[in-house]
């Protein structure tokens, strides 16, 4: 090991290769959930570094967890607690290597902040679609490790769809330069595909080529009362058919998230709060102009209204009433926080299903535990909920986790299963769910899996242990 | 081989097992540049068949070639001479499955032709936008093997973007069954991704999950005449701006291509034929109005042309007029080959580098070949050209082919790779190109290429020798 530690040394420079002090921000994941232990953190600085590392642990048979912000919810990021793990952050390697404005593309570092690269395409003029909570600290490498969603899947699709090529680091320590800025590329097998999403069991992403947009002229919010889940869901097709592309958001919360948002944070002022079982979150983005961006909105809502699809509706006034909307969306995580301890999902069925489902799993929880309460919201036009249940009014939060938590996944991940769903819309498997793959994923689906992994990591020396056990 | 036959045909139906008369249909590819002879076309009808073809080829060593439609352009779907492979026809299991409204998605057997698949969807009040020559006899299956492209890849992207999930027959003959219909799905590695466009070389595709779309208000069609391909694509920026998604069309035309339409088919009516070096055709689908989309289109073009860059512009008045702009385009192939025998490409190039790529490449080809007439056309808006090479005037075009072809394909394609491009924009590789590949790719690509095949289909029996040396 020492002599590893020396070869790291040798590649990275000292500095780079840590082994002592305080390692939690490498070593412990973001929610707190698991703790482990590195035989060093390396912190390479070129994808040539990358590649000699990769080749140096290789040949001292010791595995690697790549690492972006660290800011991953499925302990897909954090050393094991061995003491043998490399950890290979990403994050010294964060340059925006090039924008080309006619291709509406960029090339990036995989350590870049996601907020960094948004950044770098509004300067040029552009914009990279990718939004989620953790963007302030999220790499794109991380983002695209582990395919993130966020709030604009509806119309530019997860981080898979914005990536037209990439830079990986094989296992072998080899270095695969598919950085194309190509919009059409039918030369054998989307190797780029194969790599997004495997959370660096397969590779260590090093650089992508990332599409952007053209800027809208205007993007407006709107937050309409909606009476029930299979109302929203009328609202999702009308809204669709009238805005088309110009549909950027479409958030759905049940009313107790947002009693919630009231209780903990009463100055956001959730619009309905006590009127409406449910709250639905529009923004319509338009290349025209704001005046016809809001003509068409109000438009829309007055026929979702006569429809009896809304019963009441606000669309904001100006960007600060915008933001304060989302504000109140992007609160409910903190506010479920602040109620106590709770037990999370964050899944995925076709969106024809959600009101189906929604009925039929929530009866089932308040049979299994009556007065549990339901913190259900969500990516509604991506049909992925953040379906999470929290204990009944004033129970023992910590002894509900302790008592029910097993129960409610088997239960809700059961119902998802019958519900032709996923277990992990947008988070990813990492070691979190690995043991629960195999009740979920048809056995021919996992031995294919079980097959690429064996076929692009023979010795099994990137992030084992994670997604697949090989 | 006579016990493999009659097991077959114990496993569709003697019927379905076709070994003696006219197979040519089956044996000739849709360009007619190869004539395989197969031991048998075997046409099952459902996935279970197919699943029992395969373990019956798999178990007796024969090769497996799969096929649709058979209008693929790189001989990918034919069999070879030995008389020793099975043609897997998957023309018979032609069933729309299901569509879901709410979901936005419908479900069908790989066999559908690409039509009917988009007369479902139409049928059901929406519209699947992959739209492409082929359409009336190609299948679904066959678009999804070879990722195909099309006209609206600007907008709704290429075969890829347009499916959320597969059914695959696997080469040890199991079943995948991953035909969800989630928007959002992070359990594990994305097989859908690797089975679409290997060309059926990693398994055998039986149905699919596809995206629709609702269908626009209207849709409207313009002709710009453009001074020159680098006005052309900064044309594609100012549309893109303007127009966001609802630019759902951006298709160069050079003037010799425009001039053979003009000269073949002269009722056409190609505009501005004498008087621009190239011509664009626009097409912009919105979401609100017949009246708005004029406005805007016209908008777009008047500044356009205040910009310089189109000199004369018109919007097709009505939808026959819209349809006779597109039948110029379409028509394009026809009268090169009413003119004669040439050498084809279908390449790609980041956008921003297009004009410099055709500039140079242009003159590279007049100094190889005095008087060459260059047939240069195709989705500007994908980077994807059809970079075509026509005898001189007057010339003896067989002879030019015969003299020229393996010259200017090597020019071409060394163009196109200096240019960071794509040799096979959306066509494929097949048997055609694979022996090109090896110059063009990686050899890390191609050592990644060759794992995940021997991963996924080791025994070699779907079709071997296309894509990828096993």
């Amino acid at each position: 090991m020492t002599e590893l530690i020396e070869r790291l040394r040798a590649l990275v420079g000292a500095a780079n290769v840590l082994t002592e002090g305080d390692l939690s921000a490498w070593e412990q994941d973001w929610r707190k959930r698991a703790r482990g232990k590195a035989l060093a953190v390396v912190r390479p600085g070129s994808t040539v570094e990358v590649a000699g590392v990769v080749r140096a642990c290789a040949a001292a048979g010791v595995s690697i967890v790549p690492q972006g912000g660290n800011t991953g919810l499925v302990v897909g990021g954090v050393p094991d607690a061995s003491g043998r793990q490399v950890v290979l952050s990403l994050q010294r390697m964060a340059t925006v290597r090039a924008v080309d404005r006619d291709n509406l593309t960029m090339t990036v570092d995989a350590g870049c902040v996601l907020q960094s690269v948004q950044e770098a395409a509004d300067q040029a003029g552009f914009m990279f679609p990718l939004s989620l909570a953790a963007e302030g600290s999220c790499t794109i490498g991380g983002n695209l490790a582990t395919n993130a969603g966020g709030t604009q899947v509806l119309r530019y699709g997860n981080t898979r769809e914005l990536c037209l090529g990439l830079e990986v680091v094989t296992a072998a320590g080899e270095v695969w330069d598919g950085l194309t800025g190509l919009r059409k590329d039918n030369t054998g097998y989307d190797l780029r595909q194969l790599f997004i999403g495997s959370e660096g069991t397969l590779g260590v992403i090093t650089a992508a080529t990332l599409k952007l947009y053209p800027k809208p002229a205007a993007t407006l919010t709107a937050w309409a009362a909606v009476p029930s889940v299979a109302k929203a869901v009328e609202l999702l097709a009308l809204a669709q058919q009238r805005l088309a592309a110009g549909l950027t958001g479409f958030e759905l919360m049940g009313r107790f998230a947002l009693q919630l948002v009231d209780k903990h944070h009463p100055q956001l002022r959730v619009p309905f709060v006590q009127d409406s079982p449910y709250g639905v979150l529009l923004e319509n983005s338009d290349s025209e102009s704001e005046a016809h961006a809001r003509e068409r909105f109000e438009a829309l809502l007055a026929d979702a209204f006569e429809a009896g699809l809304c019963t009441d509706a606000v669309v904001a006034e100006n960007l600060a009433q915008a933001h304060q909307l989302w504000h109140i969306r992007e609160s409910i995580p903190l506010a479920q926080a602040d109620e106590g301890l709770n037990v999370k999902h964050d899944i995925s069925v076709p969106i024809s299903r959600i009101p189906a489902f929604c009925e039929e799993t929530d009866a089932l929880l308040q049979r299994e535990i009556p007065g549990v309460r339901l913190v259900n919201f969500g990516h509604l036009g991506d049909g992925n909920l953040h379906y999470n249940v929290q204990a009944p009014e004033g129970g023992d939060h910590a002894a509900f986790l302790r008592q029910y938590e097993d129960r409610v996944n088997t239960l809700v991940y059961d119902q998802v299963h019958r519900y032709n769903g996923s277990i992990s819309a947008e988070h990813g498997i990492g070691e979190l769910k690995v043991d629960k793959l195999p009740h979920y994923k048809s056995p021919v689906a996992l031995a294919l899996m079980r097959s690429v992994k064996q076929a692009l990591d023979p010795q099994g020396i990137l992030n084992p242990g994670r997604v697949v056990h090989g």
